[in-house]
């Protein structure tokens, strides 16, 4: 008998602040929308025909197949989030969506439940022909994921016995047995997915697939090479051009991987699905590369904004340790999206909060800045300095854009955002043996079994952070608190020692009973590593999880001299007229004025002073195409 | 009756010191080893076949075409630089493949003089077809100058003769008459090879005709766009990505361009021809297009290395005013020889050291850096900064090398070095109707009509230059003088104001006058236009014209964080032991002591103090591979 997989989403509402808003805008205004793109009902934009190839596959209407090999997996991230947001708020038109969708998705497949249309539909195509580029694997996994998200939703099994007749054809294909194929996704995906899928229906088979996927890969003799040379392939395609078979994270198996590597959105579906695998059957050797890709990342590959990805052809790659542009950064939204599904798994595997300090900077900043406060337009990329003029002009920048755009044609990140926001309370709270652990700070009630809570904040904009227990289990249980840098209280008196970043506050809960604190935002200037040649001599501004960019709109162009003294003060503005409220920080800021020649000898320019005022980088480019950027000068006087 | 083109090149003698020293390398190693290049002799390298396209289009050998569309002008170019350099040093060698060339270019054209070997010998390639891509015209270019620099050699118009065969068939083919071809040269060359020919042929049709496609280049009806609907052509090529037409200079008519854009070689050859023109003609709107063409360039586009080309696909198109990034800079070196022809003939149309000033830089430090040392090594992008992990690894890297190479599959750059440093003599000296004009300081012998002339200095390692007169013309005649910041003397006397940076020395010359300066070498530190993002809060090092580089192998690595202190003493020293001798930089340098972490709020990290040496740039490489870079870090303190 199938069982929900995770917490339930209702359980957890976001009342109000920077999170409701953003996860309320998402539903009442992104997810209709976003249906309207993939039925290509958006007059002006490029057509998705995501839906139309379903429907050409369920027999509904006659066409070819149009879009990317991976057109399938928008239907199925946008299901998905559908089915979050059903969850927790109920919507007629949502759910006439989702359920026109179960009908084309029950009829969709082939008989012996294989579904890919890019592959049913083009008549060249053929099954498992190339597993590294073709994305069959890839949208089998998110068709999964959204199946079992459907289930949680509705308690309906339908989806699920589609998604499990594809899983079983996967299952009968894919292995080390005689007859079947040692092969694995390109694009991870499906492996995590299959986690998810074997908790769903309690079926482990579905999970040792997913082990064989991530364990077969790089392994040699290597799939992907004998793939290739079979279909004759004269030279790797562009996008691995360094990389190789990194690029697909394959250049050695998985626990011999010590830098994080290739394109960033897989590297970072891979190394989640390790950390699920790990925490399923507690695999030390999964866990412990994990941790050392984990270590890498942080140390020597991640933006400050919490994104990741920083060259390659089309951008999309890890690069070299400490080669983070940010001109020119990647820092895909879905990298990012990536990288907090990664690090909420870290945290199920050991509660500390490197990883949910990573997670909020990722939500706050990289995965944020992917939406744009009409909740309609969207970063693809997202770059860390933008001057228009030389982004647009430069071919190295060609992947950037200046202003959110209503859709792509690679529209991976829509829905990819839409789907993080709209299961955000899985990365809030998280249920465990002994009690529940808070990872995110936001006003929002936490009702899940005996357990009743209300946390009272306007953090990341004010500290105050009161968390009131309405009910609780009877005996013994424990609350697991984020501890955030600050002093925590229960019922006023000083809470202890945190443990890894968390207190692990175990005791008899009594409704009533108030856990708080005031977590400290101070503004803070922040270098990078000497290696990091964009932010040479530069700060970052930041308060709490907010990283802060400055924009042109505010201070005029000539951004890359434009600075701050050490000794000038900076403090925190609300701002309650911009964006619906948002905190900037203000003081004094300075920009050398621009001289006639290109280079000369006397270092002095004169400066100007201008009134600084710094926008959360989230929110950037909300007012007009102009100027941005992060990293300003740090003028020693 | 034909006539020498300009200063005959055995009039000068560069007699030792940098230059000469580079000239006689470019004799006695360069230009044969470039010979057996071109002639598929090195083994291991990438076979050239340029030669043996010639020879297949003789009818010496049977074969097919191999190389680039542009093969030909490799071996033009070779040509033309030994034809410079038997001009002033007579070699058997050099000679004897002069002579098998002229022998197969009497041989090679087709019966009306056209000459293309990709368009001969490749059956499917059709004469001007396309003039946009396929380098004909500017293989015709290479070609004329060649047969005008053997002329001007030996006093033989039999390449000559070749040559005006072949530019008499474009004379008829091209032109506003009604059977002809409105059109012009995709790259841009042609058009300054045929003033030459006018020149040296005195007929006055070559000149009108380069004239013809200066002029009618980005005119309406376009030429390039009917051409590329004529070939059905369903969008422009990659390198053209954001150009478009800009990227051939041809976007608007010639006088109507006010920033340099485009192909940087491109945009050099076309600028120079425009001077050409605007001083054989007295066209005062090209005058005034070339003036604000470099005006800009100077003001905005112009690398500290004197190099041009910052962006494209290719990397190799000028990119937004300012943008000028040192780690993926192209300043490609036969740009910054591009610079050096159209800043020389900037040079004739006025005597302003602005232009000589840039001219010398180009070649102390772009044009320069591209040979190595042993005279057989080169570098086709001149990069500002490497690191090599980072280089090799970065897609947006993937043109820059981070050692030079022996030989290229595009070897555009090798023949072209030769044939600048052996032609030197032109960009030193030239002469005016009332005497001669000094632009660029080095030990050598003038001999010219009545004139005798010798110059003794180290420069620029040491900054005193004696000039003596050793024979002069009778009566009034002038010596101009570049000024370089010095204060000069004649006789020991005050020579008196510049004029536009230029001494205008006009007076009865006696043997043993004597004209001396000591041109002010003092060590400086130099910032850039604060828009310039790669040197932002940092300082490059020059002397006099030399710009220098640190580099790994006298530091170690980190040089990011490398810098100097305001206060730190720098000094230059004679390091007779290095490549020969060069002077060095040397004084106290810092770097920050890398941290663990990627991000910190602690803004002071450690520093330690290194020794500094401080190479100059053009010789940096040549001790095999590390990181290097010029804009160091400038510590206020």
């Amino acid at each position: 008998m199938p069982t929900p997989t995770a917490f339930p989403l209702n359980a957890i509402r976001f009342t109000d602040g920077v999170l409701g808003e953003r996860i309320e805008r998402v539903g009442t205004t992104t997810l209709l929308r976003q249906w309207d793109a993939i039925n290509d009902r958006i007059p002006g934009a490029l057509p998705s025909h995501a839906v139309r190839n379903l429907r050409i596959a369920a027999g509904d209407v006659e066409g070819e197949f149009d879009g990317l090999c991976f057109q399938d997996s928008d239907v199925a991230k946008w299901l998905e989030a559908a089915c979050y947001r059903i969850q927790f708020a109920p919507d007629p038109k949502l759910s006439a969506a989702i359920n026109e969708l179960v009908d084309l998705y029950e009829r969709a497949p082939d008989d012996d439940g294989y579904l890919h249309t890019y592959t049913q539909l083009k008549p060249e195509a053929k099954r498992w022909e190339n597993l590294r580029d073709l994305h069959e694997l890839y949208c089998a996994g998110h068709f999964i994921e959204a199946a079992v998200a459907h289930f949680d939703a509705t308690g309906s099994t339908r989806l699920l016995t589609v998604a499990r007749n594809l899983a079983d054809l996967l299952d009968r294909t894919f292995g080390e047995g005689p007859d079947q194929i040692r092969a694995y996704p390109g694009h991870p995906e499906l492996e995590l997915a299959l986690v998810k899928l074997a908790r769903a229906s309690g079926e482990i088979r579905y999970q040792n697939l997913a082990e064989f996927f991530v364990r077969e890969r790089g392994r040699s003799p290597h799939y992907f090479v004998e793939e290739a040379n079979r279909r004759q392939e004269k030279q790797p395609p562009v996008w691995a051009y360094f990389d190789g078979q990194a690029y697909w994270q394959a250049h050695v198996p998985v626990t011999e991987q010590t830098e994080p590597g290739g394109h960033a959105v897989r590297a970072m579906y891979l190394y989640a699905a390790m950390a699920d695998l790990a925490r399923e059957t507690g695999a030390v050797d999964l866990k412990r590369s994990c941790q050392r890709l984990w270590d890498e990342m942080v140390a020597r590959h991640l933006y400050i904004i919490g994104g990741v990805g920083a060259d390659g052809p089309g951008g999309e790659n890890f690069s070299e340790p400490y080669d983070l542009p940010d001109d020119r950064s990647y820092a895909e939204t879905c990298a990012a999206i990536g990288l907090m599904m990664w690090a909420r798994r870290m945290l199920d595997l050991s509660l500390d909060s490197q990883y949910a300090d990573v997670m909020e900077l990722a939500l706050y900043n990289n995965v944020l800045a992917g939406l744009s406060q009409d909740g309609c337009h969207y970063f693809y990329v997202n770059p860390l300095a933008v001057n228009p003029g030389e982004t647009r002009r430069r071919y190295d920048c060609r992947m950037v854009k200046t202003q959110r755009v209503p859709w792509f044609g690679c529209a991976c990140c829509p829905p990819n955002v839409a789907r993080l926001l709209s299961s955000l309370g899985h990365y809030a709270v998280s249920k465990s043996s002994v009690g529940l652990a808070l990872h995110l700070f936001a006003p929002m009630t936490i009702k899940h079994g005996d357990w009743a809570l209300r946390v009272e904040t306007r953090y990341p904009w004010e500290g105050e952070v009161k968390i009131t227990v309405e009910a609780a289990p009877e005996g013994e249980a424990e609350l697991a608190i984020r501890q955030a840098r600050a002093d925590w209280t229960v019922n006023g008196t000083a809470a202890g020692e945190a443990v890894m970043g968390y207190l692990r506050l175990l005791r008899v809960w009594q409704p009533g009973d108030v856990i708080a604190a005031e977590i400290p935002l101070p503004v803070e200037r922040i270098r990078a590593h000497p290696r990091v040649t964009s932010a040479a001599g530069r700060v970052a501004l930041a308060r709490g999880p907010i990283v802060y960019a400055v924009e042109e709109v505010d201070h005029g162009g000539g951004l890359p001299s434009f600075g701050i003294t050490r000794d000038a003060a900076l403090s925190p503005r609300w701002e309650a007229d911009a964006w619906g409220g948002v905190t900037t920080i203000v003081g004094q800021a300075v920009r050398e004025l621009p001289p006639e020649t290109l280079y000369e000898t006397n270092l002095n320019l004169p400066r100007e002073t201008v009134p600084l005022r710094a926008v959360p980088y989230a929110w950037w480019g909300n007012r007009g195409e102009g100027e941005m950027r992060i990293w300003i000068r740090d003028y020693e006087s």
